[in-house]
């Protein structure tokens, strides 16, 4: 489809070159709405000139509407229209697009902007821009379909037709009782399937699931995903102000879930800055702290460095033992990590136990492991023995860290993703070495192992 | 609402316990179909096997419809009913959700079933449960409804209207030539838009974008989210044979998100086990592997022991050094697979010089960090530049190695969440030493540092 697409493209760019009206728009129209915003945002802005002269802004609109913010800045798409063109197409577009660009906007030109656009819809737009991210309120729409359940089906029918053309989804019709109030639902497929006669307050369903303005996407997405819905409606003091479609949730959940998941690695990847010193300065902050953390696990080893100094050879095993310790605690916060989104009803106790049985199984096997290798390769019993059984406890010690912490976190309402991998591997380095350490003492001490 | 609901829970089991049908359907109806799968799953065998006495199989089909098949088994719960209610309730669910449920029973209890209900159910099921895992052919749901081009508009709603009861969605109307190809599409808030006599095969949509039943089932969420479908024809030499829905999207977008991005931790967190043996199982092979590989490390300070019998203050910082580039390292692997996942169409040489920039920025701050820390805590300068230095080099080498083989890995067309997080530490645990003694040894031979 890509390949097709790109084929399509080179046709349409020679169409421009050659200012060809016509065959341009022919198969220009025959793109998906998706494809032209892909065409568009690929063209230089000269060519771009000539599309917006041949397009409606209403037109554009539609192409606006499909593009991706993360893609493009729309500062200087929207600087290659006049101003009154780009303002009429802002005001065609969804109302929630069309936030979502005009907050990605500097203040000079959203001022601007909204000056010359149709004052309801400047009003709109100012009410949604104050909504903050991530909640319900950011990612609503307006355009939404809602009828009196005083109306018969057939007469619900004309108003639905009427007012098709601007929703942005007509599966669901929302119904008002005379205060306005949210008082039932109807599904489009249920409206066109009741008899003409039949009243809209008697076929409605009146077990209405919303959700707020301020509330989180995240729990929001939760919902449609949980009860199939195509859309949901947003509500404030019983009066609906908007609806937030699947498409929207579709992205939300995609995100929340890359956002949950790449904390695992101490690093925000949904907003990926495109300038290195910004990137650097974001992910500065946890390796310093780190670091310092870090400082403890230095200082442990420093206070056994008389063990190291008469056996040097142990100095060999300390990052083997603190990265498989590590490796084996980050697997086990993923896991955790992974029960909590999932809300499994699991006990903190169970999970627990569950965990230090498996830090148990790992940690003989993976003591076992590096025991057999050590007598291989060093021929060294007691070494081995010494190291398979630091390996082994340090391995316990960071599985149960890392699925208890998270738990903690979560129980005390703080976010458990915040207790990343690098975080969790760090803190099982330092324990690692203590165990190994004071166990070698102990071989040192009672062995004489050299 | 989740309150609301466990308190309408209460009052449902105290109807079944006294037994009072009447009062239980009443206030059971009045419950969203989730809520009443949620209710179900919850209850004990003997309250459940009161409300299958209750329902007919149609109407319990419609909540089967609705469970989440990781909450439960489906082999118990299908046990307590008689095989002909359970074969005739899984004949009256949706494809897509009877075919999920039965892939989880074992074929003993499946071939039963089969056996029991209505011969063409049992044929499709038996075609659809031959659909690998992870395809478009095992989302797919048959319920959809196609129309002949040569209906007008007025004849298409009588159409619509009789199929609407069975049909999963019908916001898409699909629309098929008299060979039955698969030719056009037109939604059903056109089909109610347009006038009564205008012909579907003039009014219809035939820029139409389909899968295949093979296609990987990211690819079709892709898809679907690209162009904000509620649903997608799968087709096979034109002919229509099913449709997925966004709901099914929903699940599986956030199911490969975890799956990507959780792999940072080098585990599988989509399938957990639930017995701790297979989770250790499961676990280990990587564990191992890379125990071997830190071997690599580990016979690396082997080699420069020689260095640590004479100045054994150089094993205090190995750790600090390893773990540090190897938290650098997983950052930029996490942002390396996020802009895979993007399909970012920045080049591969582009994001290696940005990562390059950001861990030349990273190692020069965290280098200059670490040898103030030392200079305060040892008071040694010649160690506090070695340390510093080692480290700075060794977070540019990760750095780059983490944003580096994920993408090598994508255009030889290997999975890049494949480079783990715990793979791309250890790896770096290993250039870190290399780095680390070399750097000490050229200021103990140049220095005298001891």
């Amino acid at each position: 489809m890509r390949d097709e697409l790109s084929e399509q493209a080179r046709y349409l760019v020679h169409y421009i070159e050659n200012n060809d009206k016509d065959a341009f728009l022919d198969s220009f129209d025959e793109l998906h709405t998706f494809d032209q915003a892909i065409f568009y945002v690929s063209l230089t802005t000269q060519l771009r000139r000539q599309i917006i002269d041949w397009l409606k802004p209403v037109e554009l609109a539609d192409i606006f509407d499909e593009i991706d913010p993360e893609d493009v800045d729309f500062n200087d798409l929207l600087s290659e229209m006049s101003p009154h063109y780009a303002a009429e197409m802002l005001a065609e577009m969804y109302t929630d697009n069309a936030v979502d660009l005009m907050s990605d906007l500097d203040t000079k030109q959203l001022a601007m902007y909204l000056s010359l656009m149709p004052k309801d819809s400047a009003e709109e737009i100012k009410r949604l821009l104050k909504y903050e991210d991530d909640t319900a309120g950011s990612l609503m729409s307006t355009e939404f379909i809602a009828i009196n359940q005083r109306l018969t089906i057939s007469q619900a029918m004309v108003e639905v037709k009427k007012a098709a053309q601007e929703a942005e989804q007509i599966n669901y019709i929302y119904i008002l009782d005379d205060d306005g109030v949210l008082v039932g639902v109807i599904s489009l497929k249920s409206l066109i399937v009741w008899p003409d006669a039949a009243m809209i307050s008697e076929v409605m369903d009146t077990n209405l699931i919303t959700v707020g303005p301020a509330d989180d996407q995240e729990e929001v997405a939760k919902i449609m995903a949980d009860y199939n819905f195509v859309a949901i409606p947003v509500v404030v003091k019983e009066k609906m102000i908007g609806m937030i479609t699947v498409d929207d949730i579709v992205d939300v959940i995609d995100e929340e879930a890359a956002e949950d998941y790449s904390r695992l690695a101490g690093v925000d990847v949904v907003n990926i800055e495109d300038n290195p010193i910004k990137s650097a300065v974001k992910r500065l902050p946890w390796l310093i702290g780190l670091i310092f953390l870090g400082m403890g696990t230095a200082s442990v080893i420093d206070g056994y460095n008389y063990l190291v100094a008469e056996t040097s050879v142990l100095a060999v095993f300390i990052s083997l033992i603190t990265g498989t310790a590590g490796n084996a605690g980050t697997q086990s916060l993923a896991v955790a990590v992974r029960r909590i989104a999932l809300q499994e009803k699991q006990s903190t106790l169970k999970s627990l136990l569950f965990e230090i049985l498996i830090g148990a199984l790992i940690g003989v096997l993976a003591g076992v492991t590096i025991f057999l290798v050590i007598l291989v390769w060093k021929n060294n019993l007691l070494l081995g023995i010494a190291v398979g059984l630091a390996m082994g406890v340090a391995i316990l010690v960071a599985n149960v860290a890392g699925a208890f912490i998270p738990l903690i976190m979560d129980k005390i309402g703080v976010d458990p993703a915040v207790a990343s991998g690098p975080f969790i591997s760090t803190l099982s380095d330092l324990t690692s070495v203590v165990v190994y350490f004071n166990v070698a003492k102990i071989f040192i001490d009672h062995f004489m192992m050299h």
